[in-house]
């Protein structure tokens, strides 16, 4: 029998999970503090959910994960929580708007497996719905600055507008109808080059003086600052151009927000592959390492949320969405990866039940404790500790119990000292924030 | 397009996931106290371990969820968190044993869908791979007490053995090839009572004379205390059962652990269905409320492992598993649900920054903060943070800027003060417990 895990798949065992659950629970506080609620949805949604002309497209469906129940209903796998918020929201009419969640969750896509891309993996997704204004997107951006600042990670986060991307696009003679075929291939400009997007443009019939113009543009903007670049744009699509308001309105709440100006790129070539978004759209990455990829990405999309609904109007609606995986790979450099939650292993000298009480008085007093169940010697216990990484050792025996005492032994230093159970409870939790 | 969830599936809306994320939130704290570390597997698994003689037999794979990836591999959703949790322990044969694992997870089963009872649903399990002593199966009895004392739960525990269960039946004159089967109907005698386990034994090929003897001493054990029925075990099956031996060990251990006396009930009637268990088995119960299913259930495997492996020997391992739903429900009655978990609503009176700013401020603090994102005015703003059931507006206008102070309003009284950020801070945390 096959062992391992389904192709695509993983295990995450202690040493991983512990890193794992420590990122999710720092994310977790500041999108609480940020003022968004959980939400939890099902794995498995109805395929004609998923499959929506307004959901995640034709690339994705490809890759979508499809099955049918005993009812023969034909099912998905989630391959994002966008559509199924979008679900929630439309399928509740009456809800307070707007309506703040974050849902951190696995998706699944069945496709092609490559260095940091798997089939099952887990989203951070922080959405606002019902707000229109620019403070939203803000709002976000200053979030995913404090999300990455209490990682410790340095980042920054490209901001554009869909918008204004297509004035650009305009201004360059890609008609209307064009514009969608054009943003997916300027988006792979980072990932093909100025040369694998001409040859896209070219394919997708735009006119080569058209696609010219757009890549000479974007060189125009490079290693400009913020200003400079709104500027320019105004020169180009003109100060009253929507999308270009947008932009500098977001730019000006970023600054309400404290959110600092290193942070924020203006990137007027930033496109993001996904159709519907409809204005702001933002992509953060690393300021230095090897990781280039983006390690969140987001914008919004006025129209989804009341496609789904089949009402016509809009619905405005803002998220980004953090991708778990890249973020653990870019801090498993920096961290010491830690092997156990546990931080002091009992061992029984020939005293069972005073044993156990003592391991129950440092469970109680918030010490995760752990006790032989093996009825081993203290040295094959001490193998034990050592190899699991748990940093205390709490004997007991015979000899301590006559002083009411226990003997703490500091794994890393070798060094014992007697202390009463609560004193050797409050020597651990010095060295370790409780959760 | 139908929005409603999958078929026996559901959306937790904040204010049932708020509930339902503190719940969890207060198991992981007792597990990891217990020297429990974290695992996760991939909710999808090849079918050829889901479907595993060793695994969780016929019955449950008929309601297996089955899917085929792009590459033909047939694939599962994870019925239980069991399975994976030997596939894991069986791919690593160099893990440093015992390996002391939870996993809080969803599994899937596609079967009939009745109160309570649901398609996806979330197991939190603990388990103990690698010790074959009764310490181990006691320490998971302390947990399970703790772990509901934790959630302010009146429960307690039945706990049996499977090899003495064996030595009654075998007294009683079942033969060794029939007790499985035995045991499958033993274990519906409260659900379709005396009549119907009489029954159903007759059609399994028990004799009618061994089935009134087992329903006879079953009886004869009803009501007694712990003592007397150990008593009463010993003079049927001798004191040296080995069975017996490990249920008397069990109880010993619960005791040197401070387990409550009353809080577990040895009863020689307690099955279990599944055929995988090979001595202790346990099922923990609300002592009052209407709920009479159990809400906590494991027991000893110690075969399960090894035939994962392939290899011959066994590998001890036991385990309890939560049922998050159950739990919930027996909660829902007592504690009114959160809406939110927003403790803060700031207002903007004509400031923008400045109420952007004191926003970021109370969120640095540690207060989860949301702002008006709608540009509405203050009666509809309080309208918002009414409805959502947030506890704290703060207004921030010129009058209060010039005092550099907000005003912070207690939306419950309607009581109004003039105070710096730090203040409002400091008061409406004191007013609820942080993470």
């Amino acid at each position: 029998m096959d062992l391992t895990p389904v192709r695509g798949c993983r295990d995450f065992l202690p040493e991983k999970k512990i890193a794992r659950d420590a990122v999710i629970e720092k994310l977790r506080r500041v999108f609480e503090a940020y003022g968004f609620n959980p939400l939890e949805t099902p794995a498995l949604e109805n395929f004609e959910v998923l499959s929506s002309k307004y959901a995640g497209g034709d690339e994705i469906l490809k890759e979508t994960y499809k099955l049918t129940d005993q009812g023969k209903r034909d099912l998905g796998l989630r391959y994002d929580l966008t559509v199924p918020l979008c679900r929630v929201v439309a399928s509740n009419p009456r809800m307070t708007l707007p309506f703040k969640r974050y849902q951190i969750a696995s998706v699944w896509r069945d496709g092609p497996i490559k260095a940091g891309r798997y089939r099952e993996f887990v989203q951070c997704d922080v959405d606002t719905i019902g707000a229109k204004g620019m403070i939203a997107d803000a709002e976000l951006i200053a979030l995913t600055q404090d999300a990455f600042d209490s990682l410790g990670m340095k980042t920054f986060i490209k901001i554009n507008n869909r918008k204004l991307l297509d004035a650009l696009l305009l201004k360059a003679g890609v008609p209307s109808a064009k514009q969608p075929d054009a943003i997916l291939s300027l988006d792979k400009l980072a990932k093909i080059g100025k040369e694998g997007v001409r040859a896209e443009l070219f394919e997708r019939g735009v006119e080569a003086k058209s696609a010219e113009e757009i890549l000479a543009m974007f060189d125009s903007f490079a290693k400009k600052g913020n200003d400079e670049i709104i500027d320019k744009l105004a020169s180009i699509v003109g100060a009253e151009d929507a999308g270009l308001k947008e932009l500098r309105d977001v730019m000006q709440y970023c600054a309400a927000f404290g959110v600092r100006e290193d942070f924020v790129a203006a990137d007027p070539s930033l496109a993001r592959g996904l159709s519907y978004y409809t204005g702001t759209v933002f992509e953060a990455f690393l300021t230095e390492g090897a990781i280039t990829s983006s390690i969140a990405a987001g914008g919004r999309y006025d129209k989804l949320v009341g496609a789904f609904a089949g009402r016509g109007e809009d619905m405005p609606a803002v998220g980004i969405s953090f991708g778990l995986d890249v973020i653990g790979e870019a801090l498993a450099d920096g961290t010491k990866e830690k092997k156990t939650v546990v931080r002091a292993f009992v061992i029984p000298i020939k005293t069972g039940a005073a044993a156990a009480k003592a391991a129950q008085e440092l469970r109680r007093m918030g010490v995760p404790t752990a006790i032989d169940l093996n009825d081993r010697g203290v040295s094959r216990c001490l193998e034990y500790a050592a190899k699991e990484g748990i940093p205390y050792a709490v004997l007991v025996g015979e000899a301590e119990l006559k002083q009411k005492s226990v003997k703490l032994r500091d794994m890393a230093s070798g060094k014992e000292e007697l202390l009463s159970v609560a004193e050797a409870a409050a020597r651990i939790k010095s060295t370790f924030c409780s959760r």
